[in-house]
């Protein structure tokens, strides 16, 4: 940490900024200059409150050094994390695509959607039994009926379920049916929930919020992390700018930015990212191509009677194609599709 | 609302679009024209799900013409709302500043920042007992003690407190010690948090989120409204944007827009707003100018100790000159100082 | 300046980068800490490119300290800059309204709005005889037939003229005809015309663009500055967001944050920071009330017709209310409207 | 283009506004609906200034529906434009790599780097003579001396050449010795030299602004086409949003939008975009992966001593490394790099 001194700043008012970082266990580095003192700080190893330095008589400045975050940083572990969801890794070596409708409207629908992902090579099913809707006019999901559906799907695809949970109530639901508790965008400040993710013994899937830095994010995981649970994948799904050509704007560039600072995996969702079912196969390729672990795409068979965010679900044949090109994507990087959960068929010879 | 057919669509087209209208209930009236189809609907007295006819063959855009709300809206409500906060009138021709420290932090810190609200001429007190924190490494209030230190401050100096809840369970206790619950930024959108607020008894505040837009902001308001809680607070607190400048850019334009569309009261607080304590003042002045039916202000009678965003806080001392100030623009609109509670003291009289 | 080096950096990479510093001619300080080094660099008076230090190896970030400007800053001129724009001072203890249509149309036009402008106190008139538009189609001025114009106002109502200059070929003529050029906001970063602006002898009207930070916005003026034209008049008028109730954010906090660090005087203009007639009054009196040292208004008697931005101009009579709020909110902060310039006709008595 | 009126707009009002449509030569079409009347309008062939109607007594919206730019779009000419820079394609089916330093700096330097570019299999050189600097106290380009060095670059290397011009005396020299005249971000807007451009007999390289919505961007380049000049190439350059681990937020979804929409090519910018070295290499192949034409990197051999934004300028290897992933990715996609201009060596055969 560093304190800027504003440029008239008087001696005693310099020692007693040293004497305040002395107090709090710090030690202080003045260091004179032809215009200002600045006061270099170490010994800190967590993060230290830099607002109360701020106020002091004198301080221009006061500049944070430190990563405030512990858990979730390559420094507490420089080898990448593969979190096991049910069975499939995410974060190794292997790219995931996660497939399945925005919400869970029936079995009839959701079982056709998933013999779709299943047979195209989709690793990971989707699909909202809770869903948080801007008006409470919305749909908002089929609750734990919308649960149960999901998990007769996992019985009879084998594909392990991500599902997103929204309060106390629905991640207990969640925790219980599902393999992966999704923590949607609109909650990723929702403290008490990442604190309850933290203490649930499934995988958790982090969204970035719409208007979240990179530190934000990361200690959103940190919250889940300090609570016990390790397993965390981060996923980006569009960051709320100007533009509009789409709902929202995708910012790939996370995507390198937290493999050099974090072992956590990370996904990516072009289907929330654009808003727009065309741009969904070109975001994926890319979002492969700059380095992400595994995509989640929404799918439907009949996107015009989808209970919502249609227009951004693809046809199940249009999945296919995906996860074909992001498969020879993911080959140029040395990667290639995870392995699938085995079929119980399979398992059983 | 209104369907806009491509450039090419054919005729049958046109009339499959027209026939899925009506199958919804609405009446469709086509416009021919040089270049392309229009199909004007009408009829839909709520909100239509736009999304599921943008989807069929034919169709470039579906543009949305009424309001998603209902019960922010004027149109439900064309005279201003007044909430009653602990008997003091928010959303009338008062204005109201609202101040208190940060985080509530000990009986002491509370009293003296109270005695300084008061004489000042402040009507209403704040302070956080449950604190949403970015890094779980930080100070998170002090809970239900510090919900019992705001009561016992309400008591002495007879100031209606405002205070926020951050999950189911800190709006139970909040619901029953203060006058008024505070829902923050980054909750607007956790719609379960709204739906409890929605069944409490006791007015809401609530804060428009980092990235909301103003259609988001009224919906969430009408979360809290659909559940029959009518008494609904909003609060500016500034937007993420690019500009470095203030820790936030306070979009004092949301208010004469807010005034416009819906009936409810509206705040600004420029403390958030600007994380500067420097700016307070003139935003304050600003806030109320522009229209705005109060301020909420940081104070701390020592900053440079506070547990949290001490940077934003401003003297006792200053605050008394911001009550001065906003209280003469206030007059430039031709409104004034809502009145205080009566002391307790006086009213024996 | 201060250099922080990686957790792992050897010493020979520290001594490597002292070195560098050196070299520069400047100092350098080495910050043994207990998980880092850190290297404050002191002695650097202007702006030093920190850009190659960044390179060196071992080095984990640079943090400058020092302002990158000189001339627009407090420190080179402490007292307020009062720039003479025709007559009427601007940034002095007086508060200026400058009023006029989008663009220049008529003579006709021009001297119906000139004349509600002066009536209502307004001090100096604004309109375009270049107009920067988005779309080729779209009217793009009179040209000097509209200075023309400008300058027969000017005669008729003694109303000094700010028009904008859009190329060296329009600087050379709006140099000639006006007492004030304008550069708009998209011009803000075009540095010719800037360089071009600062050899005028008339004081420039600055806007800062859709997207600037605070500092490439003083360093614009410090591009006019440099060139040795000190008469620079700043200008909010609202930057580019994802909120969607007005055509930009105003960002009034910008006032004081220029107020703290520049000498120059600041203005607002709320018809393009809204661009919506209906906030237009409000956010002028927030302007005033926040601090800056005058508004620019759009007017038209006939709005429906104007050929550019009709939405956002009011009409004669409400720019009289306007005037006069503003200054009653002047008088809240101890200013008045700045005198106008006198009346031929006055003068001669 | 579709009027909506307000809930409660009199038959009268509705007439009004229905003439004045009329009067522009336009259809209307009015909608009678159950809360409110809708006007639909057909007939507009080009782009109808909308402002006027939207003031008309009881309009509450006016909603454009026809896009406003022509030869730009997909309608004027539905197959993609391939320009030829120097005898080499650009938005073929072939991938450009164009390569070179932010900054030309001396003969050596450029060479040096050239020849990387060259061995690598690089396109294309850039590579500024005149640099527009956000302070003026910055390196501001060696001029016509730059032009001279990129000129015998071109010779010896057989490599055609990208650079920037800022203003019309730079472009006229651009123009006589470059290959393509590079029109920067902060320029997007400068309508005057936008125009000045469609006059030249060389191709355009257009940058998006840091705050330009698609429609601005393509308007833009309209401004250059409706002068004459059709070799109009586009380039993403990044987006300035909160987002702070990058200095811009490179937005790829609008390569694809623009697809849709033009037929004009589309590079990207990473280095730019990024602003940090390490993640150019990544953006770059998820620019090829989402579809774009070709990517634009900075290359310098000795970065820790560029004149100007050396922190996003990777070695001549990583360059080389960067051309053969690109190549690799683009072959899922069914492209191959573009051919490189034959060297005179080779030619003579």
């Amino acid at each position: 940490m560093l304190i800027v001194m504003e440029a008239g700043a008087r001696p005693d008012e310099v020692d007693f900024v040293v004497r305040q970082v002395e107090r709090l266990g710090l030690k202080a580095h003045p260091i004179p200059g032809a215009q200002r003192v600045a006061i270099g700080i170490t010994g800190n190893k967590g993060a230290v409150d830099a607002d109360a330095l701020e106020l002091l008589q004198g301080v221009k400045e006061v500049i944070r050094v430190t990563a405030p975050y512990k858990l979730v940083g390559r420094e507490a572990r420089p080898e990448d994390s593969v979190i096991k969801v049910g069975g499939v890794d995410v974060g190794g070596p292997g790219v995931v695509v996660v497939g399945g409708p925005c919400a869970v409207e029936s079995l009839d629908q959701s079982r056709t959607i998933a013999e779709g992902i299943r047979k195209a090579g989709g690793q990971l099913f989707r699909g909202g039994a809770f869903k948080p809707r801007t008006s409470p006019y919305s749909f908002q999901g089929l609750g734990e009926e919308g649960l149960e559906i999901l998990a007769r799907v996992r019985e009879e695809f084998d594909l392990p379920i991500v599902t997103e949970a929204i309060d106390q109530e629905s991640l207990d639901l969640v925790a219980q049916y599902a393999d992966c508790i999704q923590i949607g965008a609109r909650n990723m400040q929702n403290f008490s929930l990442l604190k309850s993710a933290g203490r649930a013994r499934k995988p958790v899937l982090l969204k970035r919020g719409m208007s979240a830095t990179l530190e934000e994010f990361l200690l959103s995981a940190e919250y889940v992390m300090s609570e016990g649970n390790f397993d965390v994948i981060l996923c980006e799904r569009g960051v709320r700018t100007f533009a509009d050509h789409t709902r929202n704007t995708l910012d790939l560039s996370v995507v390198p930015a937290i493999k050099r600072l974090s072992h956590l995996p990370i996904l990516v969702d072009p289907s929330h990212g654009t808003g727009k079912r065309n741009k969904v196969l070109p975001m994926s390729r890319a979002s492969i191509a700059v380095g992400a672990d595994g995509v989640l795409i929404e799918v439907h068979h009949k996107p015009e009677e989808a209970l919502s965010d249609g227009p951004q679900a693809i046809l199940p044949d249009d999945f296919a194609r995906l996860v074909r090109e992001v498969s020879a994507i993911a080959a140029v990087l040395g990667r290639s599709l995870a392995p699938m959960r085995r079929m119980k068929g399979e398992q059983k010879e």
